[in-house]
């Protein structure tokens, strides 16, 4: 299953392995895939501590990092991040504030031990994501950008190609296919409903084949529903040219997690997702639990749009992963997780999942070659 | 492509059509595949009127009936059908009527000449759906029973072995899937969350794979999201025994459909459809419009269970279909289609229909075949 895109990124297998585990990053690349870092959560302080480390263990391996660059968003305009994040800070009731608080607390979520808050504005906007993209440019080894939401700005599409890298992006609708194009973008990642974290609602069977024909020749990673070698066959037969997977890796021996975080991945099926706008505004699919059913009845705040709900969430964020495995905090945590997660119900190592996927794939297409008439 | 399914229904394809035009059975079943009539919109004798033309047509080719008979429903357990329906009739609350005639009335819907409702019952219980299985088993010519809602009750699963004929069912959970095996049916057909109609919210390409694996053997007939011939070698690919098809034979040249709802169904996009329960009282996927928003709206009646909301909606559902094209029924019509109804944008021939599907999946695995090394 070599594409183009393999030897451009001098890689074995195009399977794209989003993780916000450097770990997972170098394994997966390692194993022939590429790995692709979550920059989002990370100061740029932190980034360029997790680049130094995979740039130290992946040898001449190639590896990518993925942004959040939104086109638009309320307060959009504005540039200095502290004057950005004050005047987004205002625009926030003290209603959700106290409801996302109360959630903790009656869920035995501990505060921070200083007693304060960390509400901080994730890489969510132009003006926190671009010091992060800079960081990742000064890395040689790193051969792609990838933007999790939306088309990025064109002088960001043009810096990284300039530098020789492979810019791409996310998308769940075929409008955003086709303005994806219209940039220039070297390659376009096909998200189904199926799929974890910030999804549509067209189903990977249906849309992969419409971001194909939308495409019209630029490479269509698939996303949304692939744990498999059978599923990244599915997605080969619907004409892209490779997977990008992203739950597969949140629970294998490489990476980080509370066990607590992890054992709600292995126990969850996949009718236990939501679609859900309470952690970042937009629709995003996660484990469904407490804090996603309060922000859906009736009555309660509704969430805001991004990135105003990300400073209301923020704070839980942060307390829930790290005191992930304290009382009720699972009720309470962020899992974003794709339909697929009801398929992984055992720890692999990163070098197995890669494996398997290949054996699997070459297995099952023998199996439809063996259903044709001459075999 | 072929599969045990095929030998023992003795066709050329395993690509089973299901659709309420008897017209469509008899051209897929020519075309190499199985046609498959929908019964519930049937009193007997009309169905009797429809199996008499379709033996008649249809030379000595297969073709089966899908019927509805659901395992639990409000008002289980009374036999006779006018006695059921007289006791149902007393759940529904004046109020959800009154909203349903009031929607229909705002969009110019047409009374019926004599003035009179068609409120009755369709063939949504086992009372109503038992003189439909008698009819269909009365010919020889029919191979396979469907049941598209739950597994079919012991004794009528028996009934129809007996009579040496295969039967399955329809479903969209792992439970489901496994409470068919249990029943020991003989195909399964799992239909993922992109598709029309009755449907549960885990996306095939998630789904499928995981009603293979729990069917234990059984073949497992991919549903939700089938319109090409790549799509049914991405089902393939997962370990599925064929394609179970629907929203793909509503716009076809052979299909009876009033011109305004063949153009409905022929202009909207994936994003266009929705699941609701506004219509039969389940989850089910449809052409989103103002009836469908309006019983999802806040502080509107919400939709009673089955088969109580098919009371409410069957004299809309009749009406709209009556007068499709006249003011704006199409904005209160019941049009159930899956996601798949965005690729779908001509009218084609029933058999052209069936021999892109084998065209573009023989052109599907050449190309996937053409991505391995030995290449």
């Amino acid at each position: 299953m070599r594409t183009e895109l393999c030897e451009k990124l001098g890689i074995e297998y195009p399977i794209f392995a989003f993780t916000h585990c450097r770990d997972v990053v170098v394994a997966v690349s390692k194993a022939g895939g590429i790995g692709v870092l979550g920059a989002v959560g990370f100061t740029p302080e932190q980034l360029k501590a997790e680049l130094d480390w995979i740039d130290e263990q992946i040898g001449d391996l190639p590896y990518g990092v993925d942004i959040v660059i939104p086109q638009k968003y309320e307060g959009m305009g504005d540039t200095s991040p502290e004057e950005l994040e004050k005047q987004l800070w205002s625009m926030v009731p003290e209603e959700h504030i106290a409801f996302a608080q109360k959630l903790l607390a009656d869920h035995g979520v501990p505060e921070w031990p200083d007693g304060t808050k960390s509400m901080g504005l994730l890489g969510w906007t132009e003006a926190t994501a671009t010091p992060l993209l800079m960081e990742a440019l000064t890395r040689p080894k790193c051969r792609l950008i990838a933007n999790a939401l939306g088309t990025p700005p064109a002088d960001k599409v043009k810096m990284i190609q300039d530098s020789g890298r492979l810019v791409g992006a996310l998308c769940g609708k075929v409008k955003q296919v086709k303005a994806h194009k219209e940039a220039g973008l070297d390659f376009i990642v096909a998200q189904g409903g199926e799929g974890g974290g910030h999804t549509g609602d067209v189903g990977s069977i249906v849309f992969w084949p419409q971001a194909v024909a939308a495409a019209e020749g630029v490479p269509v990673l698939a996303a949304g529903g692939i744990g498999t070698g059978q599923q990244v066959l599915a997605a080969m037969a619907l004409g892209c040219a490779g997977a990008w997977t992203g739950s597969l890796w949140l629970t294998v021996e490489e990476a980080h997690a509370e066990p607590a975080q992890k054992e709600s991945l292995l126990k969850a099926s996949s009718e236990d997702t939501v679609r859900s706008r309470s952690w970042t505004g937009k629709p995003c699919r996660m484990l469904k639990n407490d804090w996603t059913e309060a922000w859906a009845a009736p009555g309660n705040p509704e969430p805001l749009g991004m990135p105003l709900q990300g400073l209301v969430s923020g704070d839980g964020i942060r307390r829930t992963a790290k005191y992930a495995s304290v009382g009720d905090c699972q009720k309470v945590a962020f899992n974003p997780v794709g339909q697929v997660v009801g398929q992984i119900n055992q720890v692999e190592s990163t070098r197995n999942v890669v494996f398997r996927l290949i054996t699997e794939y070459v297995d099952a297409l023998e199996r439809v070659n063996s259903l044709m008439p001459e075999a």
